[in-house]
């Protein structure tokens, strides 16, 4: 079976509320926002990234889960598997207790296990946050709202490809990709306004589209809006190419907002840029993309769609 | 590093209440006890395993420590990992759910990612239970205490013998191997009242001489009083050797109390056994076997050291 599959299959045993039906970031119990995102290597992080990097990185990947419900870090459990390089899980775990300390994130608790030697690692993390007054989901999205993006498109799609091109490669498109920083306080402050919600980690082409499926609207996207770093300019340039680049390459965590209102007139934190890139519209689960002003023909590939975390809103959930 | 060397790292950062010094079977957070354990693929179950069986168990192994600490099950976060086979991603789903249904878990999140082809499977659940009035941990066995064992022992580690002989063995002890039952009513019964307890998961004796030196006791296991099946005792009999092979074996998911009292006077659920093994004394983390009143030389393996989902109270978490 694929993902949407299995994903179909899960949905049929998880008739719960809490589960809003498998269909956003994360869970919904009892004040709490529960998200739990794992991390394979060979899929979601490189064998030679340095191990403190992807410690970091499994848990920034689920901080932009509860940044994306607005939830404030409460408590982590780790899944840690032991591949019998102790160098390694030592890096890990030092990347681990980096981000958790930095972020307020206390680790609870978790398991640890052996693999057998030589097989790929693979490392989860369940998040916990407080949930605020308001947790938007993925599907409250209104015809008239503005979508605004929070932080840029591209640099970690472009900083992997640096990488798999040269491991050796280093600068702040590779530590977009290796390190990437959840957007806590920006999501905190969109909560309590935003109609819908979601953070970008398959591609934003990809997440606008589920967005606006869950939300039943049509997204239209103005490629020529999309907020681009200098260092990705730099390195790729700002043609329609790079920028078609840059709204499918994935591993971005920012996140996207369907917002009834200029946000300039709420009270955001200072630090990630927030960007108005489209709008939704009447229609039923479909996405436009403009740019100067006329419709652009959609990429083949919107996002990380068969690639593992990606593939379907549960599927997505990095 | 090993396991125990990465729990001490974990522990380190793991310094939150909440943590309970990565000690315990689960954590405890706002009146939530939360647990996670994964189970990977040729360590803690067979290639060969029927897919419904492993999604099973993911959820009892799971379920078993919400019983060791009279918890109530409330909610469940899924981490699945698809492999290209998907007849045995079906089933295993369908495993979760039957388990999840008969226990009233309701499935609420997770995530869904894709492993490359051919490496062993990992597989993850996040399980939430509310906490009754008393939350026993594994540190508040006191001298004097009786200790007490809910289920038998080595029918698990039996079916799994003879699973590694023949695949196509059956039977009820293959069955106690695959489909392991947790223990929620008699823990919720047990929790009110036990000064420690645990699920034996790793083997007796190793989970006994950690609830031990968790408590600053020392126990006293009388080897002729363990619990054994009739299935057991007509594959294996009932000797000296047998009684090891049932005190080191694991993956027995019984629990394991340290109670003040005579637990008949308590109202405990019919079904599983309840059988005085032994007792605490005064002592520092110490263990004593007998037999016939005499000591018993304790076997060098007391349980599953090194296997993975053991060496530590944190790593012992299945």
């Amino acid at each position: 079976m694929d993902e949407a599959e299995a994903i179909a299959r899960l949905r049929r045993i998880a008739t719960d509320p809490a589960a809003r039906g498998l269909l956003d970031d994360a869970a919904v119990f009892d004040g709490l926002v529960i998200t739990h995102d794992s991390i394979a290597e060979g899929i979601h992080f490189l064998p030679f990234d340095p191990p403190a990097s992807v410690g970091w990185k499994l848990v920034a990947v689920n901080l932009s889960d509860l940044a994306a419900k607005g939830a404030t870090p409460s408590a982590a459990l780790l899944s840690l598997t032991l591949s019998g390089d102790g160098d390694w899980e030592a890096g890990f775990i030092g990347g681990v207790g980096a981000a958790c300390g930095i972020y307020g994130l206390p680790l609870i608790g978790g398991d640890t296990i052996a693999l057998p030697q030589g097989t790929p690692r693979v490392l989860g993390l369940t998040a916990i946050g407080r949930a605020g007054a308001r947790v938007p989901d993925r599907s409250g999205g209104e015809p008239g709202d503005g979508l605004w993006l929070v932080g840029n498109l591209g640099d970690a799609g472009a900083g992997l490809e640096l990488l798999r091109a040269d491991k050796t490669a280093t600068g702040a498109l590779v530590e977009a990709y290796r390190q990437p920083v959840p957007l806590l306080a920006a999501g905190q402050a969109l909560a309590a306004h935003a109609h819908a919600m979601m953070d970008v980690s398959d591609g934003l082409l990809l997440d606008a589209l589920r967005l606006a499926e869950a939300s039943g609207c049509s997204a239209v996207i103005d490629l020529d809006s999309l907020p681009l770093s200098d260092a990705f300019k730099a390195a790729r340039g700002d043609d329609r190419e790079a920028r078609l680049f840059a709204a499918t390459a994935g591993d971005d965590y920012a996140l996207l907002a369907a917002l009834p209102a200029d946000p300039s007139t709420l009270c955001l934190p200072s630090g990630p840029t927030i960007t108005r890139i489209g709008s939704l519209a009447a229609g039923v689960g479909s996405l436009q993309l403009v740019s100067g002003g006329k419709p652009v023909t959609l990429p083949e590939r919107l996002g990380h769609e068969h690639r593992g975390n990606s593939a379907s809103p549960m599927a997505g959930r990095a």
